[in-house]
Formats: C-alpha cells, sequence, structure tokens
C-alpha cells in the first residue's frame, strides 16, 4: 500500500463541473489515510513542471469553502493544454523529480481526451524507471467524446444550458409576426453531443429546433439551404441548430476562409463563426430578418443552471478516482457504466488509459436520422437523465458566488 | 365609472418579465369589478387592427397556468413594432371601430418608448372622438430608458443575467496561463444601463470586467486600444464590456461598414458586431488570443435566472396598472418612484404619458468616470437592488416549462 502525498491537476478546456470532480478529489484525499497532503497544480502538468503546487489541505479545510468550489465553474485551479512529448525525455525526468522532492504517490488528472494522454504517458513512464506512485484519470469534457464511459461530467450541464436556452430563444425568437430564421453555433469539434442536445428543447407543442446540424455528417450547404427554405413553409420562425465543427465534403469548416484560422497547441483549430456565414447567406437568398447566435463560453461554464445529477457524478467520480488509487490502481480512468435508463442508475469503475486516451467517441449513426439534419429518439433517451435536478450555486446578493483562486 | 371589456397588448423587444406585468394585468382585471372580459391582442395593436383577439378569462382560468405565464420569458401574446402615424387617419378609426365592437373600456398596453407612443396617441384619439376608454402604458424593456420611472421592469432580471454571465466567463477566462482578452457585447442602442450592469460581477477580489464602454460618451478606437495595452499590464485575462450602441466622434457605429446595416420599422438600425470588429483590431494589434462574445437574445429572455424583484415588481405595476384605470385614469404610465436605496423600497404611480413617450433616458454623466471606460459607485447602488433574490422558474424534467400562446 503506498503512503504520502498526492498532486491533483486540471486540464483542457473548462466545464460547470470540473471543480465538482476537484472537490470529490480532495474529500477522497481527506478520507484516505494512505494520503497525507493533497497538493493542488496549477495550469495542470505545467504546474508539476514548474512546481507550482497550492496545499489543498489549508485551501480547503473549512467545509464551506469545499462546498462553494463545487459550485464554481471553469478549473479553479487553472488548467493547460500542454502535450507531453512522445519520447520520454527531460520533461518526465523533471515531472518525476517534483514527484519525489514532494513524496508524491498519487496523482490524479482531471480532464478529456489530450488530458488521458497525458495520465497514460504519465503510468508508462512510472512504471519504467519503477518509481511508485498511482495514477488515475477523472474524465470530463463537455464534449462527452472519450471513449469507454457512457458519459462524461461537464456533458449534462451543458447540455441543460444548451436546452433551457434554446426553449428562451425560441420564446423569443416567435413573438414579431414576421419570419425569421435563427441559427445557434453549439460548440464540438467532432463529436456533436450538444449539437444534439438542443433536441431536449423540445416540447409537445413546440418542435424547435426544427433542424440539427451535427459533424458526424457531411455538410452540404446546398441541402442545408433547401432544408431551411422548406422548414419556412411549416414553421414561420425557424431555429436551425449547427455543431461548430461541420465539414463540408471536401473536409473544410463551414466557417473556413470566412475567418482567419487559429491553431492551439494540440493542432485544433479555433472555430468560430459557422452560425454567422450560413446566416449570411440564408439572408441573401431569402432575404428574411436571420439572427446568428453562438453560445461561446457559456455553454461551458453556466453553473447558476447546472444539472444537479451532473454535478452530483462529478464528485462521486472525483472520490472513486482517489479510492481505486488507494487500492493500488494505476493507469486507468474511472468511468459512468450506465447500469438502466429508467429508473436512471450508473455505476463507478476503471479502465485501461490506454484504450481511452487519443479515442474520441461521436454520435452514433443510428441516432441521427437518415437525411442528416435531426437525431433521433434513442440519443434523448439517452441524454435526458443527465440534465435531471436543479443545481443550486450559492447566490448572495443576487449573484452567484464563485471561488477564485 | 366605465364598465365593459379590456384589452391588453405587449410591444417591442421581449423580456424576460413582460409576462409578469400580463399576468398581473390579468389579475388586475380579474378583480375588478369594472371589467368584464379582457383579450389579449396578439402581436400588440397590429392584433387589434386584425382583431385578433384571444379571451384572456378562459385561457387563465387556471391559477397554475397564470404562475407559468409568470415565469414564461418574451410575449406570450406577440409582440409587434408598429408605430401609429403621426395623423390620425384610418388605422385610429379601424382600432375604434374593434374597441367598439367589443365594448372596450379599457385598454393596456405593456412596452417600452415607441409603445408608450402609441399609449399617447391613442389616449389623444380617444379624447378627440370622445369616446369613453382609459388608456394605460404599462413600462417594459431590458434598456431601462425610460423617463420619469426609477427603472423599467425587465431591466433587473437582464441585468442579473449580464452580471451572472460575466462572473463565469471570467472564471473561465482566467484558466489558461497565457494572456487573452475578452470583449464582451451588450444590448443598448443609446442607453447603457445593461453594459453599466456588467459592472455588478466584481467582487472584493475580482476586479473583472476592467474596461466599460457605454454609449453615453464618444467612442475612441485609439483610447480603447490604449486602454486594453494599459490593462493588460495589470491583468493577464482583461476583460471589456461595449455597448452594441458604441459610436466614434463622427456619429458612426463602431460595427457600421462590417456586417450590412438593416433598420428596422422605426428607422433603428440593427446593430451587432461590434465586440468582433474590436476583437479583430485587438488580436492584429497585439497578437494576443482575443475572443468576442454577444449575449444576444439571450440577455432577454433568460427566464431561468430572473430577479425576483423584477419579477415581482413587473407583475405588481401591471395590477396597479388596472388599478389607475378602473379609478378613472387615462393616458398615463405607471412608474415606480424610489423611496430609499437601503432598505430597497419602491412606490407605484401614474406619469402623464405626453411627458414620457419618445423620451430617451441615458446613464447620467456623473455615473460615469472622466476617462469613460468605467462606471461609479453611485451606478452601482442603483443598480444593486434591482436583481436581488432568485425567481423560480417551473423546471419540469431538467428544463423550464414556459407557455406558448
Amino acid at each position: 500500500m503506498l503512503k504520502g502525498n498526492a498532486i491533483v491537476g486540471q486540464s483542457g478546456g473548462p466545464t460547470t463541473v470540473i471543480n465538482a470532480s476537484l472537490a470529490g478529489v480532495i474529500k477522497g484525499a481527506f478520507a484516505a489515510n494512505e494520503i497525507e497532503t493533497i497538493y493542488g497544480a496549477e495550469h495542470g502538468i505545467e504546474g508539476v513542471l514548474a512546481e507550482n503546487l497550492v496545499n489543498l489541505n489549508e485551501r480547503f479545510a473549512d467545509p464551506k469553502m469545499l462546498n462553494l468550489l463545487i459550485h464554481t465553474p471553469a478549473a479553479y485551479l487553472g488548467s493547460c493544454r500542454y502535450k507531453l512529448p512522445k519520447e520520454f525525455d527531460e520533461k518526465y525526468d523533471k515531472i518525476f523529480e517534483v514527484f519525489k522532492k514532494h513524496n508524491i504517490a498519487y496523482f490524479f488528472y482531471i480532464g478529456g481526451n489530450d488530458s488521458m494522454d497525458t495520465v497514460y504517458k504519465l503510468s508508462q513512464y512510472a512504471k519504467r524507471i519503477d518509481y511508485p506512485i498511482n495514477i488515475i484519470g477523472v474524465p470530463k469534457t463537455i464534449d462527452n467524446d472519450l471513449a469507454i464511459t457512457d458519459h462524461t461530467p461537464g456533458f449534462g450541464s451543458a447540455a441543460k444550458y444548451i436546452g433551457t436556452s434554446i426553449r428562451e430563444i425560441t420564446r423569443d425568437a416567435q413573438v414579431y409576426d414576421s419570419s425569421t430564421v435563427t441559427i445557434i453555433e453549439i460548440m464540438g469539434r467532432n463529436a456533436g453531443w450538444l449539437a444534439a442536445a438542443s433536441a431536449l428543447a423540445r416540447t409537445e407543442n413546440e418542435p424547435a429546433p426544427h433542424l440539427i446540424y451535427l459533424p458526424e455528417m457531411v455538410f452540404d450547404v446546398d441541402k442545408f439551404m433547401a432544408d431551411i427554405e422548406k422548414a419556412s413553409k411549416t414553421y414561420r420562425n425557424v431555429i436551425a441548430v449547427v455543431s461548430e465543427g461541420v465539414k463540408t465534403a471536401d473536409g473544410k469548416y463551414v466557417c473556413e476562409g470566412a475567418a482567419a484560422s487559429v491553431v492551439d497547441s494540440f493542432g485544433h483549430k479555433q472555430l468560430s463563426g459557422t452560425a454567422r456565414v450560413l446566416a449570411d447567406m440564408v439572408h441573401a437568398k431569402f432575404g428574411w430578418k436571420v439572427r446568428s447566435i453562438e453560445f461561446s463560453l457559456l455553454q461551458r461554464c453556466a453553473a447558476h443552471v447546472a444539472s444537479l445529477t451532473d454535478v452530483t457524478e462529478a464528485e462521486q467520480i472525483g472520490t472513486a478516482g482517489v479510492n481505486a488509487a488507494v487500492s493500488g490502481q494505476t493507469g486507468m480512468m474511472m468511468y459512468f457504466k450506465r447500469v438502466s435508463d429508467s429508473p436512471y442508475k450508473v455505476e463507478i469503475d476503471s479502465y485501461d488509459i490506454s484504450k481511452i486516451a487519443n479515442v474520441e467517441r461521436v454520435v452514433p449513426r443510428e441516432w441521427i436520422n437518415e437525411e442528416g439534419n435531426d437525431i433521433l429518439q434513442p440519443a434523448l433517451d439517452y441524454m435526458l437523465p443527465l440534465i435531471q435536478g436543479e443545481s443550486t450555486a450559492v447566490f448572495e446578493n443576487g449573484l452567484p458566488v464563485y471561488l477564485k483562486r
């Protein structure tokens, strides 16, 4: 049984509940006899490299602070998009020097696909140098694109925000007695889970959004224009949802050319403006009033309307990660196994990280309609349990209270 | 004492609480002996002209429906941007024909500046033809730009949404260890109240937003760039707020030229893209990662995070409008008179509509700092009471329930 200190880090894009997982890890570490002190690495693995460590036992001695942390969006410890090199180089030596210096026996990394790559590489390197440490990945991403796990913490709250906001925008879009088209752009580079979540907004007497385009399908601009025209014959106010990541048959993003392409350190193009480009086209062709709306950062940090299910699970999976580590597991990612849809029930287990890192899980073809402009009932049945319950952020003086590092 | 039926209409841009005022009018009408049936005009005065009237006694016989109405954003009855002509022409004859046919003795119009113009003109015309009807305006606008009244229903909830979202975006913007600039565009064509509300997001240890630009001040692009550069020396992640309506010294909107200008039926230019234009400039000059975010429609329809104070007052002022009308008043707008800031206390009274219609109230110069890139404490003291309390929208199955006409 390993005994010593622990480090926890956060990596990748922010989510509403990434700090609930952090709180879960902290609570687990506080409860574990094997862990003396738990440190937070500022800006993920970069904070380990730079030895920027925060003593979380001191910082969160007061349970009230942990409760605020649970409801604070975005990575409290700071995040990074740092990719470790393929070859084990001096960066690895440096990381393990820091581990050794601080008597680190446990390392927890809360993140998405790219972060699981870090977990995988570090656990491989530890094996190689025979350094006694248990390294566990805790999943996090609004994109819901991690393999093996039924869903990822962060997705449910983003889905709830999207469903809520689209219900509101739909009410707003219908107030005037004139034809309009509203095109809403949703995050999701390669996986359309979040765009699919827009369908949750529908009710018995409100079919909006009328069209949903996922990046899983080739995007055909002419077909899109025809879809809009057809929808406008039934609906005065057409609401269409497009994923930021939709690509035409030539493999280009719809927004490419329209805006300068910026590439981040993982080689991902930064997308923006897909809805705007399409809105301009629709307006030019049909002359209707067309509005484009980007949910932008709001969909990944709206802690004021988080899913209670998501917040609760995010915390639980963090604590479960600590329990797995102290029981001797390493090189694993924690994941959700869905036991049943109705009543909704999940179990938390761990899985070999090498099977998860760098694998992307997209919306299955059979959950998308034939035409490729909508999703089907099984997708709704899958998503609905994940947005249940309202998480009560702490409001003071009219606004939610969020912790700052 | 007039006896007969009533019509209520909604006009202008949607707000989160315009239906709370509608519910207030309906409740007032249900309680008033002088009013037999209250009808809703679909799409405001256009619905009167077209005789599209909905029987609200039937529609809202069930109090549960009224409660859902209170929490539903955007104009339940539909809205319009219809401006009555200056000269009393056949449109007026038609409106009063409909009034006569349906035995209308009371007309309530919930709206902003342009809608109060309608109230004014109709009450003048009624006098001229000696038609016995009491006509009352119920204020509504997220822009908070109506004269006489301390504030307008709708502003508090929009301000709460803006404050909440900026707190969340600020947490998100600070996660990476790199310089960024986030430029947030807030609604407000000529009045900067909503942009000013962004300052509510600040806390003792979080000064963001660092810069706030209101349309009340001439916008100088060079000064803006210098402000950003200066702020970036103190803050790694600069958050700047710009009103959509900021204009340069030559009287042009910053976004003009960048996007095609669309003009609505009141002659207002539709603005969009101010933040985007500025973001492109900042990125080109400094090379930092720059993100522009438009809150767009979300700020005027986010009923899921409405201000309880706003919702409550919106309903009260609707009912007060009915009470004023049945007590014999006409050609008046209801308004809030602030009795004290702390404890916050307002009274509702009525005021001659001719002094309010077509007058715009902007943020006073003395509430804006010398440099013109921030607001001052008195503005905060004024706004803070208006966002107090959380209105509990009705959630079912994970999402808020909103009524559709």
